[in-house]
């Protein structure tokens, strides 16, 4: 039996630290359990015994004879590892640990959280906590919890990882109407976290829908594997804080320093079908939708109003969201003319002005309802001088209930007493919102889910690729002490795994050099390639087009005065002579890894402008076919790879293979720690995507380690 | 005297079809008038005469003895204008019309609407509508408007072009508590408009402030003169609809088919100081934060709380929006951690911790607002077991009360009915919102007005240049039925307004090509001109770094052979043989005409990424110095010229320069209807930015027009 069962369905619950005393704790906790009226067993626990609540007291949990099946915890935390003691002595499995001043106050604190794990463990408990406000579960009448509002049935489950803020998203929960099914203060999460919880609501049949707040992901690789499962089934919608944290700064590639910790969340929560919002106020707003509205088919909108203002920035709401103001088909229009006034607009946005009653709006919303041309209407009322907004709200969704397949959503701009009057209606079959652009982001929301619902699942391909020549590479420069591989081996790398990189070789003299133009053939590329410059271009170690073995040769002799002049010589290991591949679209990609979050892949606009202008994506290693797809078609540089101003359309599949190889690459060998292929140019001839440059870095410690074991080339 | 004062602040009111049936609209104002208690005398008209709401009711407005500031009235619109000339006959000069079936039905109404303009014209009125909901100044105790909700007196003068729209935002400005001065429902506005009102509102000592619904501009540069002067000294605060109407698509140039009237409104609102809200809850949110708050002297934000998530979560949206953390002095972390508890985090964002008292948040908050690092304070707090929402609301603005130059924001995360008990506080002197990031925006507004106000008004400077020229070359093309220039000719009118073009020269033979080369010097450019085609790319019609005479010569003869091949021989002018400028970064800037707003300049990132990367900037012509560089510095590829990655820094005052004297030109040529120069190459060498190419186009009959009158050269 799933022991989580124990503390989110008890029958009966200890309420160790229960007190009598009003403003402390264990009175809130009492006061609720009480108050909701739960409908098991509650056992007060005391060491001063009698009554409290109507109930007797026990001075421990040893004392009750009838089986507990969840402690609520409340004492001093010196006296928990304790009480711990007497609860599995009792027989208890399951805990919610309220108490705080463990990791959360460092120090002593922390090490007194290690001993309570460690106790758990042997015990074969589950806790929620420490540092929680309590948990909930409404269809068992139970609220363990110390947040001001008694709480609103429904089918949203939600957990919060501060305890503070989830009592204040509560709060705003019950004023917004919005019912859950359970609440979990999850705290400093020593045993239950997001993903417990997650996989625990997979199959609560009165879980609708999943509320996160987070603050760190605890295992990445296991949440994307769990929620990427259940958002399949369920609308996951998280608030992930902590944005503005300094990002990698001390990174040396491009890919490095664009990264950072919130680009791995914001990748991980993509790929998981989890919908970020940023704002806390949008993650009411999206659970709003989830809660009362089936999922649209298309993305074509038919808004309904009585007054033209709205409809026109229902409009400006809608288009800035990516939804299209639907076409309606000319029967729906010759009905609408039918009854509304001469001076409505029957053309989308339907204006059936101020006297617009509550009738003509069930008809104007059934006519839309039918439309094939239509997969989602937005109502509109503003609170004039004609029908109430209960009465109207009462009208619209008596219709809406008809077409439960079509999504409607209200904006009714009216007092704010009435979004507190839906909570008294009998059913709330759609949400409402005050404003149209509310209303038009959680028809975003709705179709967003409805994208990732039924995008069948991506697959992670397997090249095959030289792993024992990229290991040998490796090893080589590990050997040497070098975390950052020289440009050619970074190149004999990618060539290894089957990445298109230009034709090259490597010459360190001029002789050499003038062999190797010769027979790559001109036009060619001169590289410098370095141990210790790594931005060769800052240097003007990157000579282009270079069209003869004249041009080659004064071209050679100039960087290396060059070199000499910046005192750089010494590093240098010689020139590339390089194919050059004839394009104009320079692309980026690369590898970075979050010391947390694991390799990221990045892919987008490169050359000079990958900093300044940015438009780059990230997705986590490893990548599936979709996700690398995804990646190429998300950045606005992907209208260049279509062939933009008479150019070529680039070869797009050849691209995703690109990238996915790269994820196969790092996949295969974790200590990588940046990659840069910049730029990824796009050949004008035939439209592939061409390696001309490429860096990457190690972690020399790891790769040491993982190569001396495996690898039967390397020099140990 | 001000006829507006008749309207505004009026000291007797006729309603003219007033009634005491329920339901009409003259019962309604009747009510509001009534309720209201208006000061001074109400003068109910029906032709039914008798008594209502307590009144004497006369048939006619002749038949009042005493004097009529105002007539409101609301009769059928077929006796609007027999009622007007009533009004004239008594000497009413004050106007505001209820009545519909004006303009905004079309045909006949619209007919209506102009013999009545005609007709106030002639007796010398002013009016507010036809199809006005009213208008309302609490300080004349003033409600002629049938909104649902009684107005809150305050400082906020409110002008909604939409009536029933204007009706919604009453009922919500009264549940966020935001009281106003004055509310026009503008109507189909035949006479006053916004700017009247605007003008009208500068000089009102009871308005601190100016919020606007906007639909459309009647004279935009009047509105821009009226504004950028009132703006200095209230803020105004804008939302304009229509953002999503399609753009100006038909434009052949960039810069035309990157512009669009919602570009030119947001261009003319920003050269205005008027702060543009695209949604509406962000229009309460920052008249929330004008109507009770300081302007701040700096960007860097303290945090208190007594939760650490929403302390995190407003560190992400305060940097979201440029915001600083404040780094507290020694002093006053040293002075927070005397007195709060050890587990407090005592760095900002300061976590008092859920055990947090009023007097810890007065002594946290006076600390924070004596301290010379910190310019505002954002105040957390989360109801949970301590203080009551109401009490701590009241401690933090008694100590707000002590440091009024400090902007103090309070975030409130507590049930809805706190915002609502907030109307029943006897003083109000900080705002408060429900979400961090809803105060972060508000702190952004205050900031952004803070910066206006103290920005010195630009200057527009008037450039020595050769306008005969300029208007020989376009009367020489007119005359020849071209409304689209030459590239030589393009370039020939840049250089002639003193902007840097590249050296060049026509040549229409292979003598002539090689003639100029040589005197140019190579490396060269070798363009095609045309007066058929005009993206020259796209044909390969442009030849890039021809670096000899023999290479001139087999390019230009490969250009006539594709040309053929393309059928495109025939337009072929010849070949421009150009100085070739080195230099990676190419800018674009522009002009295009809006044909409402009139012309209107861009700047930004040019070459093949202007129309896939979009990072450019519009502002109306003429522009002034400021806006100049503000157009430079406000698009990503600023970055570029700043000299990222090892390049020359750019000549931004050149640059600058170059923006102001096309300025000059669009503003001495009214009829130039589209210009682009693209790239705007900035020099490796000299850091300047030099105009590669150039297109214009002008709009013929007005250039025909324009030049026959005035042009000495030109061929009529």
């Amino acid at each position: 039996m799933n022991i989580l069962n124990k503390i989110m369905k008890p029958q009966s619950i200890a309420v160790i630290g229960a007190s009598a005393k009003d403003g402390t704790v264990g009175s809130e906790i009492m006061k609720r359990l009480t108050e909701y009226k739960f409908q098991g067993e509650i056992y007060p626990i005391n060491p001063k015994c009698g009554e409290m609540y109507g109930l007797p007291v026990h001075t421990s949990v040893l004392e009750v004879s009838g089986e507990i099946d969840l402690a609520v915890i409340v004492v001093n935390s010196k006296f928990v590892l304790d009480t711990v003691d007497q609860c599995n002595e009792k027989g208890i499995k399951g805990l919610v640990i309220i108490s705080a001043g463990f990791k959360e106050v460092g120090g002593e604190g922390a090490e007194l959280e290690k001993q309570l794990t460690a106790k758990i463990k042997e015990y074969g408990m589950r806790i929620v906590g420490p540092n929680s406000v309590g948990i909930i579960n409404t269809n068992q009448s139970m609220d363990a919890s110390f947040a001001q509002a008694l709480p609103v049935k429904g089918d949203v489950a939600f957990s919060s990882q501060s305890g503070a803020l989830g009592c204040g998203i509560l709060n705003i929960l019950k004023d917004l109407n919005i019912g859950f099914s359970q609440f979990v203060s999850a705290g400093n999460q020593a045993d239950i976290n997001a993903e417990d919880l997650l996989e625990y609501w997979e199959n609560d049949e009165n879980t609708k829908q999943i509320m996160l707040y987070l603050e760190g992901i605890v295992n990445p690789s296991n949440f994307r594997k769990i929620a990427s499962r259940i958002s399949k089934k369920k609308p996951v919608v998280a608030l992930k804080s902590g944005r503005s944290a300094a990002g990698a700064s001390a990174a040396s590639s491009h890919t490095g320093s664009l990264a950072g910790a919130d680009k791995a969340a914001d990748a991980l929560l993509k790929q998981s079908g989890v919908i970020r919002e940023l704002e806390l106020k949008d993650l009411f707003g999206t659970a709003q939708a989830f809660a009362n509205s089936p999922l649209p088919k298309g993305n074509r909108v038919a808004i309904l109003t009585n007054s033209g203002g709205p409809g026109i920035m229902a409009t400006d709401a809608l288009c800035e969201y990516g939804m299209e103001i639907a076409k309606l088909s000319p029967s729906t229009t010759e009905y609408l003319k039918s009854y509304l006034p001469a001076a409505a607009s029957v053309k989308n946005p339907v204006d059936m002005i101020a006297s617009a009653t509550a009738e003509q709006y069930q008809k104007s919303l059934e006519a839309c309802l039918k439309d094939e041309n239509v997969d989602m209407v937005m109502v509109i009322y503003l609170l004039l001088m004609g029908e109430t907004d209960v009465n109207m709200a009462k009208a619209i969704m008596d219709m809406c209930a008809q077409y439960p397949d079509k999504p409607v959503i209200g904006v009714f701009m009216t007092t704010a007493d009435f979004f507190n009057k839906l909570s008294g209606f009998e059913t709330v079959n759609m949400p409402f919102y005050p404003y149209a652009e509310e209303g038009a982001r959680a028809m975003k929301r709705l179709l967003q889910y409805a994208d990732w619902v039924n995008k069948p699942q991506g697959k992670i391909p397997v090249y095959d690729v030289d792993k024992a020549k990229v290991e040998k590479i490796i090893a080589n420069s590990a050997a040497e002490g070098r975390d950052q591989l020289t440009t050619l081996e970074s190149i004999d790398v990618l060539q290894a795994y089957g990445i298109r990189a230009c034709k090259y070789g490597l010459a360190t003299s001029i002789e050499q050099v003038k062999e190797l133009g010769n027979s790559i053939g001109y036009p060619v590329v001169m590289k410098m390639t370095s141990k210790t410059t790594s931005h060769k271009t800052d240097v003007g170690g990157v000579v282009v087009n270079i069209r003869s073995e004249e041009q080659l040769e004064n071209e050679y002799n100039a960087l290396l005065k060059r070199l000499e002049d910046k005192g750089l010589l010494e590093g240098l290991e010689g020139v590339i002579i390089q194919e050059m591949v004839k394009g104009s679209r320079e692309m980026v990609c690369g590898i970075a890894t979050d010391p947390q979050y694991g390799p990221m892949m990045m892919f987008g606009l490169g050359g000079v402008f990958i900093e300044v202008m940015k438009d780059v994506t990230f997705r986590l290693a490893p990548l599936t076919d979709d996700e690398a797809l995804e990646m190429i078609k998300s950045v606005k540089a992907y209208h260049l790879l279509e062939g933009a101003r008479g150019t070529k359309p680039a070869q797009i599949e050849q691209i995703q293979e690109t990238l996915l190889r790269l994820s196969q690459l790092v996949n295969d060998f974790k200590f990588i720690d940046e990659l840069d292929i910049n730029p990824l140019l796009i050949s004008e001839a035939t439209g592939e995507g061409v390696a001309v440059d490429g860096r990457i870095k190690v972690r020399l410690e790891e790769a040491k380690l993982s190569l001396s074991c495996t690898c039967s080339s390397c020099c140990c």
